[in-house]
């Protein structure tokens, strides 16, 4: 058990950036409610797992919706406080603690954000280990923990309790709700018993990214290099470095598509690399192999300021250093890959895990 | 009080298809349920809105969805059980009796056959004396009744419980999860207490709707023109008769819309009059002038049978006889105009009641 407080919250926002994987919505607003919060109610007890008692109720909240338009519609903060209590209602039960559901973006810090405004703690965990594009792929889901009840809340005030039969369903219809109440609302989801996360989640991820963000700015106030810190720090491989040259982005359904290429420098001079997204990078590839494939994780970084690149910052003529990290053991079991390998996305590859697929690779 | 039977339901079918214009799904799939819920669990208590105490909760029941859906995909039955249960558990509070949400098509008997299944009584009122497509288009909204707490159940099992901030966010939230869920689901909406329902709701619908079915039933086996005797029983207007001879219709965002025009014959030879709906008939004019409008009734009538036949029906080539008649005087209200009048469907007239449209019409 320890506090969060603004500096910490800074780090997180580091690390969130780049475990979000290009995704999971702009850090900058989850960073800004985070730190407003703490502001007005002071700092956040974190929880380890291990702390949290078997019976107690836990609840992750997140924002829903494409990273387009999280960037640009920013909650007013009550929709999430609305969510639990609603969602208490249902249960019939106190919520004890929140989480987030996802290592990324903006859904690191929401949770800290509500858990200052309501006074609860944050469990230092996540269902992903990074960002997804859909509700159903969490490591919970893994566990069979079921998705709903959920609470869907937006800024307008209307809300929606979804009790459904799997988690496919409660994606669909939370998804298209999303769309119609404007393109992303808050939800709480996943409600589980403390027994339920210390099985089923995903552990230290807060603990993670403040870890990555200290990393960046100790390298950056040491001079040494970033990248090679974190390549170290997490037992990540140097995909890729060039200039982004063609950006293809569309939103729909609910989500940003698109395919990055970037033109090798240096090292790289002559090769091209191509990146795949929904929401999140899912595939990287040059015009002769596959780099790195979902789950596990490929992270943007700008080159020059070393700190993460979202796919909303993805601009033409950025320098970007593409690197891979092996997803956690969880995502990696053939549920696992079910859920959210390469096919699941249509891309028609077998998973092969980061480390075999860069096998020998000197910086590591 | 009184008891609903088989004969009744039969008689309701026709009356209900009549008053639906053209919309409202077609009643033999409603019919089909309450039989087999009245043949399972004997027959339905009407009652008069009179008789409902003023404290009582009663909940109309309804599928939400376009009829073209409607036709063909049957409810299981256990939806409108499972979506009442949720709302008494939302409500916390025992439902006393359910009704019809609207006078027309599947809608009008779905809520009997729910009512024989859990043993409510059914209240003799409606909320529109008719069918309209959308859901805040009900006098309960006119009385300003809040549309939700509202529930959506879909025949897989998954349930929505909805609390919006006004009837046009329930709507739109519902129809595009109603999309989402496969076309069609059931709904229990605009809670309401006994007081609420004397206040707002359009009484003895289910009693017209029966009266209808016999007038015509009655007229054909004593070889009386069923038209002119319905004519007479509900102050109609004969607007036209003749030939349907095209129809155009297309499903779109969880309507049905289109166009059908008809060729005259007899006394309206070498007229056309062309009908405009979105699930229901909203408008109906000639090349020269308009002939009905919403939210007067416009309903078409095989000329052969003398049986209503619904937007789905409407086959080229069938002989068709239009009538109108007066809506309720809650429609021809500012507010009634406001929510359900031509300019709020984007047809650019000012109400003008039929009455006036066809004043001096021999036939009345």
């Amino acid at each position: 058990m320890r506090l969060i407080g603004k500096e910490e919250i800074e780090n997180i926002a580091i690390g969130a950036a780049l475990l979000g994987t290009g995704g999971g919505g702009d850090p900058f607003v989850g960073k800004m409610m985070a730190l407003q919060a703490i502001e007005e109610h002071g700092p956040v007890t974190l929880l380890d797992v291990d702390e949290v008692k078997d019976s107690d109720v836990i609840v992750p909240s997140a924002m829903m919706g494409a990273p387009t338009v999280l960037v640009e519609k920013i909650p007013s903060g009550d929709e999430a406080l609305r969510a639990f209590k609603s969602l208490e209602k249902v249960l019939n039960k106190n919520i004890k603690a929140t989480m987030p559901i996802e290592a990324g973006g903006v859904n690191s810090l929401l949770p800290i954000a509500l858990a200052a405004t309501i006074g609860l703690p944050v469990v230092d965990a996540d269902g992903m280990g990074r960002a997804f594009p859909e509700l159903q792929m969490v490591t919970f889901h893994l566990n069979d923990v079921s998705t709903t009840p959920m609470v869907l809340a937006d800024e307008k005030g209307n809300n929606i309790v979804l009790e459904t039969v799997d988690g496919k369903w409660a994606e669909k219809i939370a998804r298209s709700a999303t769309m119609t109440m404007g393109g992303s609302i808050m939800n709480a989801i996943y409600p589980m018993t403390g027994k339920q996360v210390k099985e089923s989640s995903i552990r230290h991820s807060l603990t993670l990214e403040e870890k990555i963000g200290r990393t960046i700015k100790e390298a950056k106030a040491n001079k040494y290099n970033p990248i090679t810190e974190l390549l170290k720090l997490l037992d990540g491989f140097h995909l890729f470095s060039g200039k982004v040259t063609d950006i293809e982005r569309q939103t729909d359904g609910g989500f940003v598509r698109g395919e990055a290429k970037i033109e090798g420098l240096d090292d790289f001079s002559g090769e091209n690399c191509y990146l795949n997204f929904q929401n999140e990078h899912l595939l990287a590839k040059t015009d002769k192999e596959v780099l790195c494939m979902t789950p596990d994780l490929i992270c943007v970084i700008d080159t020059e300021t070393g700190l993460p690149i979202t796919t909303e910052g993805l601009r033409y003529g950025a320098r970007a250093t593409v690197i891979g990290l092996p997803a956690d053991e969880k995502w990696r079991t053939t549920k696992g890959i079910e859920v959210a390998g390469p096919k699941y996305f249509g891309y028609d590859y077998d998973y092969t895990p980061v480390e075999t697929l860069n096998e020998g690779q000197a910086v590591k």
